[in-house]
């Protein structure tokens, strides 16, 4: 019988007898370097307080957007997933394994399989028959002592996890993480103002006016929120902090004067911005954001691109982050330009970009950051989070950008337990991409052993400051 | 000596041995499956009458305008190919197989040369030495009394054949075909409303009059209109019609009040319609062609992003389908958005998204059909119905959306005799995706045999409801 | 040990051992055939006086904004590359030594390292220990007799040459070489008419009143303007021009009657122009250059779609061409169509469209260059011009336009040693593809002999009218 394609030791490698070979012997380099995960949203209290995972459900598919997408797409409506549940957990359980031949072929389908494998021990594939028994098999590892998350922690080799936090959390477990000396790893915050910057939020205004009360020193209006910025990214550098992340619609940058910023600034606090304000605001905020990781040191990373909440009746019955965020074109070449103008070359200033558009990977990003210091083009991210997708993006940068000038991968993700599967995804795409180049007599065997040290390992330390 | 390549059982198959073998094995499994053939554009009075087929050049040069384009762009005049030639049939057939070299590579030439030793049964390659005899072999060919519409439909097993039929058409044929017990095929009818909807096309004021002096039961005006639409659906639907396709200019959509869209209506009435207006009201109405497909049943096909007939003199002299059709970049995330707000979780709507802009593959349609349960993927079209697109197409959408939610295979096509060689390509395509995935583990070789019959065979019936 | 990658005879073909075996022979076809080079900026005087070259940093490094722009990159300031490092030429060779491990896997580091080894006879591969030795080693090769540019233009077997030069250049070098009985090769300029064209050039006013006064036998104006460049046209035809080359901004064509034409002309001479009026009459004069096209035979070759000197800062330090050119995205159908209406199907007029954004390869150029006779799909361009865009490039293009449809491959470059090295990539990818094609039995392994020979010899030749 033919080993379950989760474990099999050539996952993912290319068929080609030879060049899997050559991959093989990469993949190995690399294989067991611990993870470093520079960004991604894991809650840091849930590691600080090592809280018990929840039940299969609520750890595997109802907060995982991935996961009920699809099952969604399958004709389940959102609240069988979503607490609206009859049978509760269970019933989430059995909607789920009953789409579970649905994700074959998919990225997240992988993951879960390989977690199921190796994170669970399942000895079996899902089946609609066998729901309950998969529900309850997991539901035994869950409880298991040591199926905690600071165990797992160390079990997946995790040397540095980025969390995601808003610019006013106290920061607390990670100050606890970093003083307990029973704790080895490396948890650190990570700044995500948009919140406090994207004026058509709802919340905006009522954000802003508790930043400027607790942050701003004494200091209102403009000065005071930008005053305040400035001093919480200083918190979060205090606490270890290496990154600002920037959820933005389009990629524009813009330099306003304080004036202009200001009069923008007064009229969306008045309710008066229109659109058009907003994507101004916007633009203007992210060169004003750029301009203080000059100053602080903290990298800046940009997620433009994405039609946040499509679907209107699911975003009013069920929230944000519930499957229907859409990409949509973007052009990073004239907007980010008034940013660069100023920041390009600024010293030690490192800008990642990210994009959901796969079009802008050999026209625009690779050769921006083939020039611009400060430049690092972001690793293939959300629905390009894939095989296939992923060897497209090396195939679309390298040739003009080298292996240098890439973020390193990022898992992104708020699921702890598929960490692992995710990293060695990408280590075995990685494998598989130079294993071709070298295959091709394009690079010597003995520098793609170096390379894919460096694109794993070397990169994300670099690039992120780690 | 080497088989011929259209007789090679292994063409269009992966090189590597191993993953060759897998294909093999996947193809076998629907190589003989029945022909679903749920979109294309051959008349049904052809098959009803069982009408002998005309010469060579009518039969597969001049109406094709895949072929004819490139034989114009190697500079034959276009009358030359348009019952302009002075030799005739004879003549035109020589043009064509003095081109016939140019066709190496393409789609257009792998569906001629199967046809040609497949159908025609041609021993030989097609060379200009020999125009004339391949000219006089298929002549011979389509006199035998076995090489009429209704016999080839049986041999070619084809099951279902939809037709492209204005909505005012009697549906006549269709009606004879289902009504005939000594004809076994299923022949259906879809509903394409164009003509009447592109307020920019010539004649569209006088094809909406007798629309709505036909079929509007009396009511006038943009009530009428409706009315009048919503009746030849049902009229079409009576007859078996499964879906209504949308040949439009871009995908957007809108939701306008009665009165706004009556005074639109009414504009364009008038010959005083914008260019904005034309947009605006052909997005309108894909918004009631929704609420209509919602209320009837039919699955909604739309087909954006071609910019038709070009070459402003080639369209006055030759008409339009002449080759000139050009393809635009599009952009489905906003502006399906509207639609989708109101249909996009209704009961049982199939909203199946085509798109000549293969950037959208991977950046939106995979996003919107992996949450939307009406939304579908829409089979690579026209340009892009080749095996390196396809192979492309399934990369795209796969990782993120897995197989299910794509349209099948449609063949789109007039040229009859094409049919099998088309349906015949995206087997071996599905075979070749599917033994790459578990070539690298991936997929199991289980799951892939049943992924091959389901996307061959239960997708279009699944998503055309057949 | 194995040898060198840059020696290796399978460098860039395929892994798989039966398709590479398909590609080697494929590849002896063309491997020893002569080099057409119809589009470059090697300048002429250098091959007219056969002067030296200079030392490797001048030669290798510091013009070729290919290679300075990722030691940029990496953080070495761009003074330390152009003349402002204070080790001199030595030190800028230093500077790109370190940064020679970046460029692992990109185009210009396969071009480097083969030049190294194959031209200038290095026996090891570079390493920061050794930078200067290997500086050395190159100098001592720079001075021997052999190594001038008119034995190396003989030595790589170059055929045609072409360079690209000002309306108003003298061509005195090109008309020395012609009439030279001891120099075989053919050195033809090509007409560039940007800096008279576009009017935010600001020297444009300048340029045009010079070439009015140089060209317009009198007139002036707007007609005298137009005089003028058809005088140089003509002048240019006469020394061995055989095409015209526009660096645009984007692809738009317009007609404008020469009322408002000349307007433009007049608003922009007295620097009253807009934004919107530099387009219009770029766009106006790009159809301009059509007609003068189809009257004079020159082949009009258009490049646009680069965001010129996107860094200001540098710009004004170091001038144009110093790597911070940035792709944007373009869209010819709308674009281009003014100017295919009136002369698409024009006789002998040949149109080759450039584009450094990739998705508009397989949407739009192959069904333009599938229907228009005039219309050739440009090879793969600057950041393009890279092994795996290269098969991207042929497998976007051939199933709709096969291989006759495009220009054969143009290597651009002013770097005179890396010549050879850019046309056997070109060739080896060619043979790639074209063997991946016959192994999936797509096409016959005789045919693709011939059509290897075609795309490599007879296209540029056919294309570019040599």
């Amino acid at each position: 019988m033919s080993p379950s394609i989760a474990a099999h030791p050539d996952r993912l490698l290319p068929a080609d007898p030879r060049t899997r070979e050559i991959a093989r012997g990469l993949l190995s380099r690399v294989q067991d370097l611990p993870i470093i995960s520079p960004h991604g949203h894991v809650d840091a209290a849930v590691i600080e307080r090592n809280t018990p995972f929840p039940d299969p459900a609520e750890l595997l598919v109802a907060p995982d957007h991935y996961v009920t997408r699809l099952i969604h797409a399958s004709g389940v409506p959102m609240e069988q997933l979503q607490g609206g549940n009859p049978q509760g957990a269970r019933g989430v359980w059995r909607r789920f394994v009953e789409a579970w031949p649905l994700f074959e072929g998919t990225a997240s389908g992988y993951w879960l399989r390989t977690q199921f494998e190796q994170v669970f021990k399942l000895g079996a594939e899902l089946s609609e028959l066998s729901a309950d028994a998969s529900y309850d098999a997991i539901s035994a590892r869950l409880v298991e002592p040591d199926f905690r998350p600071r165990q797992l922690f160390k079990d997946f080799n995790i040397e540095v996890l980025a969390t995601t936090d808003d610019p006013l959390d106290s920061l607390d477990s990670h100050a606890a993480l970093a003083a307990d000396p029973s704790f080895n790893g490396r948890v650190l915050p990570t700044f995500r103002p948009d919140a406090y910057i994207n004026i058509a939020n709802p919340s905006w205004a009522s954000n802003v006016e508790r930043l400027i009360e607790t942050a701003a020193d004494g200091a209102t209006g403009y000065g005071g929120y930008i005053a305040a910025l400035e001093n919480r990214r200083r918190y979060f550098v205090d606490h270890g902090a290496v990154s600002a992340d920037h959820g933005v619609r389009t990629p524009a940058t813009l330099k306003l004067d304080d004036a202009d910023a200001e009069a923008l600034f007064e009229k969306a606090r008045a309710g008066q911005a229109t659109a058009a304000d907003r994507d101004a605001f916007e633009a203007h905020m992210m060169y004003q954001m750029a301009r203080m990781s000059v100053e602080d040191g903290l990298v800046m990373t940009i997620h433009p691109g994405s039609y946040r909440n499509h679907h209107g009746p699911t975003f009013e019955a069920f929230g944000a982050d519930t499957g229907h965020d859409i990409p949509f074109a973007v052009n990073y070449t004239e907007a980010i330009r008034p940013l660069l103008q100023d920041f390009g070359t600024a010293k030690d200033f490192h800008l990642v970009l990210f994009t959901l558009d796969e079009t802008v990977f050999s026209r625009e990003l690779a050769p921006l950051a083939g020039f611009y210091p400060s430049v690092y083009i972001g690793a293939p991210w959300w629905f390009l989070d894939a095989p296939d997708a992923m060897l497209r993006f090396r195939s679309a940068v390298t040739e003009t950008a080298g292996f240098s000038r890439s973020s390193g991968f990022i898992d992104d993700t708020r699921a702890f337990c598929s960490i692992p599967a995710r990293h060695d995804t990408s280590r075995r795409i990685e494998a598989a991409f130079l294993a071709r180049l070298v295959a091709e007599h394009r690079v010597s065997e003995d520098r793609a052993h170096e390379l894919i040290v460096d694109v794993v390992d070397s990169s994300p330390r670099r690039v992120f400051k780690l």
